[in-house]
């Protein structure tokens, strides 16, 4: 694994969708001076109800497609992908890989007073085990509690994140995790469309309850990493910043505008292999 | 900055005296599998009140020696080394280089719910600013405030962790950040001396403030960038464990026993280039 001084080279960031555009704001906001390449694998998303197997392989295209684009570092921006092939994808790459699991987790350990830590997320990842996991890797003895929230996602990617509906779901999810332990006050959310609902979820489960996001402490990781690595750009010219997508690059364009922080740039369309 | 995959090579950690034991025994800790070599610059201990020009001409001397020893990664386990020589560390290793100001301050900022952290450190670290500027580039809006306790590191070094002379310092220092900022509830422990201290700070500091310290932090961080370079490791022989020191090494290894997790290696003599 190796990476140059100063490396101009794009960090590469891989989603199975648009949810990994929140982690790439974040990355922007944190990292301003440095390229970026971003791919959704639309055409297959969600990966959440595909089994390990058929994670992995996706995945592994996808980080082929961004490792032809000659990345100095690649992220896995999605909780799926993570669980599932980040030990495959660090085996097949020259460049050093992120997943976002283990950031968060570790934010969330450093957060709780109580050893008391409660997971939003996806019914695939609450199934992965991956945050408890994580969470027990960076400090055993905290509790874990975690709720599948399968309804936040579609809600976010039909723009509703302060109507009714979205504060009736969030109510009604964050209450099912409080009944199951009522102690925890760090709460983390584990799926990357969540830090859009963000506002909504801090004011349901109230000042007593920190919430960590993995975009945040994600984008704090890839800044150690470039920093320890000494691989920050340097260039003085501006950056650049492309997204691309597989299958129908109109549809992705209108939800994408809902979880990047600025204008997008126009939609590349990519191929995987199996696609 | 080039590191292998399966990296058989040992974790180089730097200090000006024992204090980076500590930070030694958590890498020990949380990489079991992984070997060490530990450079005490006892000779010229303490380094908190040189000139930063100083500090950074020993440090880089001490770097020097530790690369000679052919490590896969640096951890400057010193935190006036890291305040004042990190970027001219980094720009002289071909390995990664972690300091210990950098994961204690971002582990804060995940601490704290209200924005507002309290940091205990040597007269020279306080003096530098670097937890301030490192706690604010983590997440801006934390209030910092800080408290010099030049009578800690002596203590601890006369073995004294919890009689009443050790009792009557730490409630005294703490006492005076709690005036300047009694509404503290996260304490950073900005000196590596202090972990030995953690259990009469806590119970000092009581249950409302968590405590953080960099030893811990810096361990999760040195595993986090192992496992983003795919270097952890993987040989099946133990690890092997040295520990050097310039100076007096009979002194060095009476004071270091208080620090460290366990026996100690019989002790290597260093020279340094202009020691």
């Amino acid at each position: 694994v190796s990476v140059r001084a100063g490396d101009p080279r794009a960090i590469g960031v891989f989603d199975s969708g648009v949810g990994g555009l929140t982690v790439l704001s974040e990355l922007h906001r944190r990292l301003p001076n440095e390229s970026t390449v971003y791919l959704g694998d639309n055409a297959r998303a969600p990966y959440g109800p595909r089994d390990a197997d058929e994670v992995r392989r996706f995945t592994l295209e996808g980080v082929d497609w961004l490792l032809r684009q000659d990345p100095k570092l690649l992220v896995l921006a999605c909780n799926t992908a993570t669980s599932q092939a980040l030990d495959a994808v660090r085996a097949a790459s020259p460049v050093p890989v992120l997943g976002v699991v283990r950031p968060g987790a570790v934010a969330a350990a450093a957060s709780t007073r109580v050893g008391r830590v409660g997971v939003i997320a996806t019914a695939g990842t609450v199934r992965s085990g991956a945050y408890p996991a994580a969470i027990d890797e960076a400090q055993s003895s905290i509790v874990v509690s975690q709720q599948a929230c399968p309804d936040l996602v579609p809600l976010v990617e039909a723009g509703q994140t302060d109507d009714d509906a979205a504060r009736a779901a969030v109510a009604g999810y964050l209450g099912e995790l409080l009944l199951a332990d009522p102690g925890i006050d760090t709460l983390l959310l584990g799926c990357t469309h969540y830090p859009v609902l963000r506002p909504l979820i801090e004011e349901i489960v109230g000042r007593s309850v920190a919430v960590v996001d993995s975009a945040f402490t994600t984008a704090l990781a890839a800044e150690d990493l470039l920093d320890a690595l000494t691989a920050r750009r340097v260039d003085l010219r501006p950056p650049t910043r492309r997204i691309a997508s597989t299958g129908d690059l109109g549809r992705f364009s209108a939800v994408a505008r809902l979880l990047a922080d600025g204008p997008l740039p126009p939609v590349e369309a990519a191929e995987l292999a199996s696609d």
